[in-house]
């Protein structure tokens, strides 16, 4: 046991190998280079002088790039990531109620602490985890105008809640009158976006830089101003460099450009499902797995894969300092007992089927020691 | 006329001369290097596994090197830029009541919209601009506790509001029982910060990056915590490459290494003089000056300067893009006339005095030609 703990180590130990790109995915190259020319040529892009108009077009490139990778043609304000974008779409839309899904990021519920909150599991469950259509339409029916906030890819579990093609709670939210905003946080740069009315997008979950993100608005007339940049609907001088980063970031190359495919990460998938548990597959994502090993806490696990060279996390990044029982697995109908035993492992942009292969082996190794000593 | 414009464009344009650094300086070699290896080594911070605690670590180096630099001994929590820490302090200081001086940043009036305003012109005007003591004494002798707003140096004029050693403003404050909150955007990296309860820094004033900058508080219990990063107090991944360029910045040098000294820019201000006018010098930095020109409004000069290869500006970068009537100015009890002949010239880190000596022969070109055609 303890042998095989050091014999997986000392060949692992020499290349790290990261799987936790739903917390923040490594640059792509690309970015870095876009990041460091920005920075050489950086000026304000508010100054009315030739340094600043330049700064100005570079500004206004980039958002036009960024719309056109990610075939969005409303509008597009640039902000420090997705949590100021979540907290400018929820306390800004010009609406009198608000209603999130309970697997929401935790920056929604800090955002909008007063939200209604929309039970995933609710008289009609779906299987699929997806929100209950009937049950939103209830909450639909009551009086005032409604923002309703449904993420496209839950963070921790990579279910998909807004499955492409067929949204049905967006179709139900604006004939009701309402505005649906969509965290597409998980989904930006690795699949079509929903057609809400507002999305949320991070630069860094995309191989682009952290402190840059985007409010995606269909209508600024959906949002009170607040004066400032950004149309005035955000302060702060631009981050130009980032902005720039994130626009080749996205450029830089679509999923289909990833070392591996889809069939590689979903065999990953079904190996591990032969002895542990996939938590909430329904309409799962190819790129973020939450699995449950029988017999051994995620602390333990994530200690020794740690050292084992694999970086993988339990929740969220912005949770996980505290391994507390997470809220997400919780509104997806997980008992206690499995999410305590439930880590997060998430591919990206240059992972390569040796490291999926290479984490698929030391997983069943841990849980073969588990088992074992169970 | 005609001739010493294309002249004097013929011998600038070569080679542009920035003296825009109250908007944004160019950012030091050592900012970007700094940013450079944070892109390459970036994970996130909250993530349990070893990249994250590196990165952890990274980020409380920094936390402590940037405090270090500052000679701040208190709390500090990175934001995305000035604009969010002042949001954060305004919104989120366990007060009852915001005074906020009249010549505040506009992130200032946005954040704080209800905010009573402290005119600066009172009923005891000080000469020097400084606010009125006993006006603000008057302010707080009201029920509730109050945060009091004023920033160290005026980005439109120069003005030192808080003077160094002697900040009767303060002490008048905390003997109330208030909590003193300085923008010091235009004084960081440049100066002594003063002894107030919160203070407000932003990287790209001072050679670091842009998206990044800091809400120094005394004790964090001033505040109501809201969750998530930076000890509870402000949401987001943390954007550790430009918090890394930000320490690195703030240790690349002070303005004693400045390519000038206070004398060549006191120098510089003295030629101007004699020809037009400096607005406001009251306790004048040597850094940003606000220079009206008679005869020739401030967008004219822009145009003129900009073509000459000088990259100056009117205002704030923020407000610019309009070329609307100052609200500093106008607070600090300049007339609309001068105003509008008003433009802003600043100096950083990588001024030269041959820049300084360049600009200063060029205004008085220009003034030379307006006066002749007045």
């Amino acid at each position: 046991m303890a042998q095989s703990f050091w014999t997986a180590r000392a060949l692992a130990v020499k290349k790290r190998i990261y799987l936790d790109h739903a917390a923040t995915t490594p640059m792509r190259p690309e970015a870095i280079a876009a990041v460091a020319e920005g920075m050489a040529r950086w000026a304000n892009p508010s100054s009315p002088h030739a340094e600043g108009r330049a700064a100005r077009a570079a500004l206004e490139n980039a958002r036009a790039r960024i719309k056109a990778s990610l075939g969005w043609t409303g509008e597009l304000i640039f902000t420090s990531g997705a949590s100021e974008a979540l907290w400018i779409a929820l306390n800004r839309a010009k609406v009198e109620r608000r209603i999130v899904s309970a697997v929401e990021h935790d920056a929604v519920f800090r955002a909008a602490p007063g939200a209604e909150i929309l039970p995933l599991l609710g008289r009609d469950a779906d299987a699929a985890g997806e929100p209950d259509c009937d049950f939103l339409a209830d909450y639909l029916a009551g009086p005032g105008k409604a923002l309703v906030a449904i993420q496209a890819i839950n963070s921790e579990t990579g279910t998909g809640l807004i499955p492409y093609g067929r949204p049905p709670a967006i179709d139900l939210v604006r004939s009701n009158g309402g505005i649906f905003l969509s965290d597409c946080s998980q989904l930006a740069g690795e699949g079509t976006l929903p057609n809400a009315d507002m999305i949320v997008v991070s630069a860094h979950k995309l191989g682009g830089p952290p402190g840059v993100g985007a409010l995606l608005v269909r209508d600024l007339a959906m949002l009170e101003p607040v004066g400032g940049h950004e149309f005035g609907y955000r302060q702060g001088t631009e981050n130009l460099p980032g902005i720039l980063g994130f626009a080749a970031a996205l450029e830089a190359g679509s999923v289909e450009d990833w070392p591996t495919s889809v069939e590689q990460r979903v065999d990953f998938k079904n190996a591990i499902w032969r002895a542990g548990e996939i938590v909430c597959p329904g309409v799962q994502c190819s790129h973020i797995y939450a699995i449950a090993m029988p017999h051994l806490s995620a602390a333990a696990q994530l200690i020794r894969f740690d050292a084992m060279g694999f970086a993988v996390s339990a929740g969220s990044a912005c949770s996980s300092g505290t391994l507390k029982r997470s809220r997400a697995l919780a509104a997806f109908g997980v008992d206690e007992d499995t999410a305590s035993r439930t880590i997060r492992v998430s591919f990206g942009w240059n992972t390569t089927p040796e490291e999926i292969d290479a984490f698929g082996e030391a997983w069943l190794e841990v849980a073969h020691d588990a088992a074992k000593r169970a």
